[in-house]
């Protein structure tokens, strides 16, 4: 190590389950190197990252990734000011109560893919409202209706009744896509004071009438043990005939036989990119169910997201080197960090 | 006729090419018949409907709907206020410069419709970013691809560069629509001032700029001598690599053999709702084209925008009625009406 | 007259109350003698007013302004093909059924004024909401109060219930400028059918509940005979207590009278910027009442306002001499040009 | 104490230096004395304040208020959640990096405050671009001047170039009271990215082109060492000429002398909310002087902001209470608690 370095701050990066070059641009890396000396657990050979960890703990300022970090291991990183997780889950391979006890900023990525998320379940609501993948198959096939002819069940989003399952990043950013759409938006969100969803414009409901009146309805709550079919069985016989549902968030959250019965029997259409079982098995009914389209958790992972983190990243190592609180990824609530069960995502 | 209605004003209606009930919704045609004596030309029997029309003219306080109008009739119509187009195209069945002359108000329902198609557009927008119908087809043939897989070439709708060829109604309807996107949206129409653009936030710009800095481009101009094949072949050239096309007014404006082309060579996407012959022929290659979204010419017509039409004829006829100007519906221009070459939309 | 001016488009002007430089900018005056015969009538000398108006008719293109123009003088206009008023008001000296008719434009620059009156109207009610200038006024004369001590009935606008009478320019420039408040907005115009204001995102309400449920109470409406003291005295009796009245359009809409009183009995407060007299007599009661913020007649005649009719106006002479319908300006309605009962304002 | 409160967490109370109603509707105070066992220490009587804390140290779950809590004090409340600062100002009686070690959340009301002096901001700054309060004084003196007279310096927010020094609550607040107002908004913000600024619609500026090319420009930072003097007689002689400047986050930001100077010159006008030494002194020159409008530290203390403090600490109170992260108040930052300079207000 240059003598030169010696100066720089330590930053030890995990990049996976992304290449490096999925998360930051190439100016992004440029930067990261130039500021900070940059210890890659990926680049330090098979079978030595522990060891490569282990022994830049000492100097480590930051932590980019999520390498096995239990007490132990923080405790001889004295150091050490942020974890910075770049993955979008915290899983229980980092003592993050000790981090906290520590002042350690323990920060998550969440934010990345919210426009993502929000612009694809918007994408869906349009789709389901319009018939537009449904036509476009028609249309393969040589069977296309012309005008009014294929627009029977055709509604509008302006003005419509919306509902959402949740506020957080998701939410916050699709209702800002559905401005211009002046909706009416009911939010459930036990997480969230009325005060809080009223101050964003929405009216604060309770779930059974958020689900009960909504014509196009977003499923946008992360999963816990309380979230979990959070919209089962009963509540989607509530969700009004012809509604549209789009499912973005997390697949515990809702009850997806009954799901894909209610869209069977004609009672709502459905647009959904998370599933219990990903890949979903090849003989799967719902590949030939009409009254939905199909995405392969596809609403979040785009490159612009990706390469955002790495900028998210760098901005916010800045301003704690500074000595100034980080702001653009989001600050884990000690309170919740353990209450998530999202499922590591692949591919 | 009972004499109670002898006071009511006169208004002939020919709904066709809709059956009345597309237009007006039951409530809208109860108040039509209370508050007017409606002459029903398509209730008038076979063969007889340029006789009831002869027979009210002298009366006529309104037509509603677009029944041959020569000179010599309007003239037999001295109490006539206003001609109501129901159609969305002035055909030259009718002597508009006879009406503007005698300051009898023209109204089309252009703006029944815009709503609607900006809606279509921008689903189709999304659907074309992020691969939505795409990739549906490939979930019902058991060949999806998960998370980041799918997603080399999406892109975001949020902060992009938008063009709009046109701004008229479906260019303001789908501004708004944007809102929440925060694009930077350039525009090129050449009747109207700077000014006017940039009041509704937009930038006015020239046709080659719009074309060759825009990631979304949005084919919004109605058809005219000087607009047929405006986006010809030499300016679908300078379409940017991997730009998302969306073609929603009219047909004419675009040279579709060489929009296929690029579509065909991987130049830029397409979202196509309206064709130079529709229906489309059957064994058209468009059909196999990938990078498509194919839509059969329903953007606009979806029951809501029909069922606004009656709205707007009611709430315009009263304002007429009491001697103030029609809002709701759309003045035709002296200057426009006969320049349009749209045909005749059936379906 | 050079030869190579023959070709060009004879524009008649007579700017007048204002000087020509008040509405056109240098760069606007230079554009519109470059593509016009400019005939100015007020540069025409003493007297010869009239005598050069008459000589200019029979090859004129345009009136911008308002010289007499009666039957006899348009019939003698045979070319004419707009008259583009500048002032705000249409006075009778033109016979604007006899344009109608013809279907010579009839243009007023209405539009000019509603920014600038709608910032002043916003101006005018954060005055009165927060005590801006009679804390001014008291910390001049040291008598200011600190923190808290003043602010007993200082309150937000933000989530208000705001009242506008009146929806036309002023209201549509008045709701823009408060869109970043979120105000529920109720609004009485009987000229408009509900679903306009609902488009505009504003609740149609009737006169009496618009009143009675407004925090911030607008007059914005123009004066007819049918709006003369629309907001009379047992109406101004139902205000509620603390509200904040904004009356920038026309003195006749208000009973004067039964305002101040009701500003003197500590029942509401306002804001005014018309007058049923103007000026205002030296020793007017209101000069020394508190509870008000007083402006003369100020809201609209601002410099940029008034140069931009000078915009407006080349812009849509341009637009009506390539056969194109004019946008900038408003088209006058038949049915309403004769209703206005605006006075004359001079300054 | 009743055994039924047995069961209930225990919250401490200092309203100083507001009365407990001042910050607390009956119902919200209500609702907090329903769900906590609430010891008010200003309740306890002469002298025993801090006895009664100590007593109830040991048992609280929240402190609302600033009590003196050095660490010793802390170390004996082993089930202290909460820190809940109720003045805008975190003086250094509390041990705040003992909080922070111990997981506590340190909450301050800022957020309370933000709308009030946003919306006072505007009005100041209407006020200077229309000469609000100069003409209501004219008026008051029988000196006013009609329609164009009086406006010769008028100017429109309108698409106005608008500078803000600082980016924290007050100018999130500020920037969306401007939504209708489509200005371009520089913001100088050194703790922030440039990439959270443009996520707000707002241009990421330095300093010097933030003044320097600002019709509008806002001072909304806080004090710290950093941002004393900031706009210094250097910088203040770059503002353009006619600027309007509005002060309203913290006097120590702003060299006075040559702002003071700078508006005697007639370089600018200046609408002061914030004064270096409060009061003013009765001869201060600043009463005299036109080209400001002068408010006495008035911009956040209305009824509205302090009552929504005693909401904001029930709302966060409960969260806590149900083990879920505080959501309203504002989370201080370990890197910034110590680093504000801000005098206490009285008043």
């Amino acid at each position: 190590m240059p003598s030169s370095d010696a100066a720089k701050p330590v930053v030890i990066l995990q990049a996976s389950p992304h290449p490096v070059s999925r998360i930051f641009t190439p100016e992004a890396l440029h930067a990261l190197h130039e500021r900070y000396t940059v210890v890659d657990l990926e680049g330090a050979g098979p079978g030595t990252a522990d060891e490569v960890l282990d022994q830049a703990l000492p100097e480590a300022f930051a932590v980019v990734g999520q390498p096995d970090l239990p007490a132990e291991r923080l405790a001889r990183a004295p150091k050490l000011r942020a974890v910075l997780n770049i993955e979008g889950n915290f899983y229980p391979n980092v003592d993050y109560q000790a981090c906290f006890d520590r002042g350690i900023h323990v920060l998550g990525c969440g934010p990345a893919y919210a426009q993502a998320v929000a612009e694809h379940a918007l994408g869906l609501a349009l789709d389901l409202a319009r018939g537009i993948s449904r036509e476009d198959r028609a249309f393969r096939e040589g069977r296309e209706n012309y005008v009014a002819t294929g627009n029977a069940d055709a509604v509008l989003l302006r003005n419509a009744d919306v509902g959402f399952l949740g506020f957080g990043n998701l939410g916050r950013a699709l209702r800002t896509v559905l401005t211009g759409f002046a909706p009416t938006i009911r939010v459930y969100d036990p997480w969230l004071p009325a005060a809080v969803l009223r101050e964003h414009g929405v009216l604060p409901t309770g779930l059974a009438e958020t689900v009960a009146r909504s014509t196009f309805l977003f499923v946008l709550a992360t999963v816990t043990e309380e979230s979990r079919h959070l919209l089962d069985a009963e509540l989607l016989a509530t969700v009004p005939q012809g509604a549209r549902l789009v499912l973005v968030s997390r697949a515990p959250v809702v009850d997806y036989d009954a799901l894909l019965a209610g869209v069977a029997a004609g009672r709502f259409l459905a647009g959904i990119d998370v599933w219990p079982e990903e890949p979903v098995p090849a003989d799967h009914s719902v590949r030939a169910l009409e009254g939905t389209v199909l995405s392969a958790h596809r609403a979040g992972g785009i490159p612009a997201a990706f390469l955002s983190i790495g900028d998210m990243v760098l901005d916010d190592l800045d301003l704690i080197a500074r000595g100034l609180p980080p702001v653009r990824m989001q600050a884990a609530a000690r309170e919740l960090v353990g209450r998530y069960r999202n499922r590591p995502v692949t591919g």
